[in-house]
């Protein structure tokens, strides 16, 4: 699927931690480029990531041999090869399950088509929504599900409906054949065996900021994904 | 500010990505405390995080000692502690920025109030936006913004404006004196000093799933809080 060179073979499994941070390092090298790096160090990548130049040798060390000892890393070079690795060199067609307020907000998200992630097809249990054209993107009935992940090829389905309800959908999705699901309702969706799920959840966020509110001592310089 | 007992003194300073994960722990101890479980051990928890026990150890001995050797920790004082110190035994006014789609999804959303995040306000440049009232939330002018965060109390500002204003819009938080921002633009704002920003990246999500899309043998088990 990947439309770069050959992947290197994956001698162990990856931790996961690891998968999750390496888009971050994909980010950094896209500034990278826009800035006309050409060769960057782990100690300069570990500055901008705020992590340890160990930390980053350690992280690529699972997928091969990105620079030489002493030299740095090619940022366009490692740039395109993590890209591959990470499956961010192609198109990803998304389903969206939901489009009540949040789903619409989703809808008109504009981050995600520059990364490759194009919403194909939304779904909705109302059926006063069903056969709508939202931007470009069709509403179908819960029950058109199996059949347009199919002919769409969704590979990644998008949670927006009401907490009570997203296990539920999250348990069709992965009957359809969706093995990546992000998760907006405000609840975690029980996994399924070779499933991914994200979830999107605010109040975590907000809950590792309240901490530097309690006193002036706590605020130092901060910024981070979440 | 705290409304449980006095903080233990904090000798150190806190890594930051200690402070991110403590919102987990309280989470996870309150998943517990439902549970009726009363004494939990670092091995429990690391179990349930997905961590190990001596990550907990260490993470937790920042702030103090809460467990004796051997004996686990008990589950209700952990987290009351846990929550005073992260400043989750309180209220917090929000101020929300921007209610077109994303603002008026977020103005929505569920999961806050239950949690001691209130959205007391919201502000918008459009001048016909202004005036309403969304669901007991009115909406002001950019110009009220200082008056508000004062009279209202505002500590945290949420941003849900076109990517290409965040900055700008984060600025003007920081100069009314909100210390914390929680970010939807699908951008990262620069920080200021004594600041902290959050922001709500999905695509950094979407991007660490892909690689499990990639090969069934990358695809094992896994859900993770972004």
């Amino acid at each position: 699927m990947s439309q770069g060179p050959p992947l290197p073979p994956l001698e162990q499994t990856v931790p996961e931690v690891v998968v999750q941070r390496l888009p971050q390092y994909v980010r950094v090298l896209g500034a990278l480029v826009r800035e006309e790096v050409e060769v960057v160090s782990s100690h300069q990548l570990g500055e901008r990531l705020q992590t340890t130049p160990a930390q980053i040798r350690k992280d690529l060390s699972y997928f091969g041999r990105f620079g030489k000892q002493g030299r740095g890393y090619s940022v366009g070079n490692l740039q395109r090869q993590l890209k591959d690795i990470l499956g961010l060199s192609r198109q990803w067609n998304v389903g969206l399950v939901g489009v009540g307020r949040l789903g619409l907000a989703i809808l008109s998200y504009p981050g995600f088509a520059p990364e490759g992630f194009r919403i194909v097809a939304a779904f909705d249990a109302d059926p006063t929504q069903v056969g709508q054209n939202i931007g470009g993107v069709g509403v179908y009935a819960m029950d058109d599900l199996a059949r347009m992940v199919q002919e769409m090829d969704i590979s990644i389905g998008v949670v927006a409906v009401p907490g009570m309800h997203a296990q539920q959908v999250v348990d069709r999705l992965v009957e359809c054949g969706v093995r990546a699901i992000l998760n907006y309702a405000p609840t975690s969706p029980q996994t399924h065996e070779g499933v991914r799920i994200r979830n999107i959840d605010p109040v975590l966020s907000l809950q590792s900021m309240t901490y530097y509110l309690m006193g002036p001592e706590r605020g130092e310089n901060g910024q981070s994904q979440e």
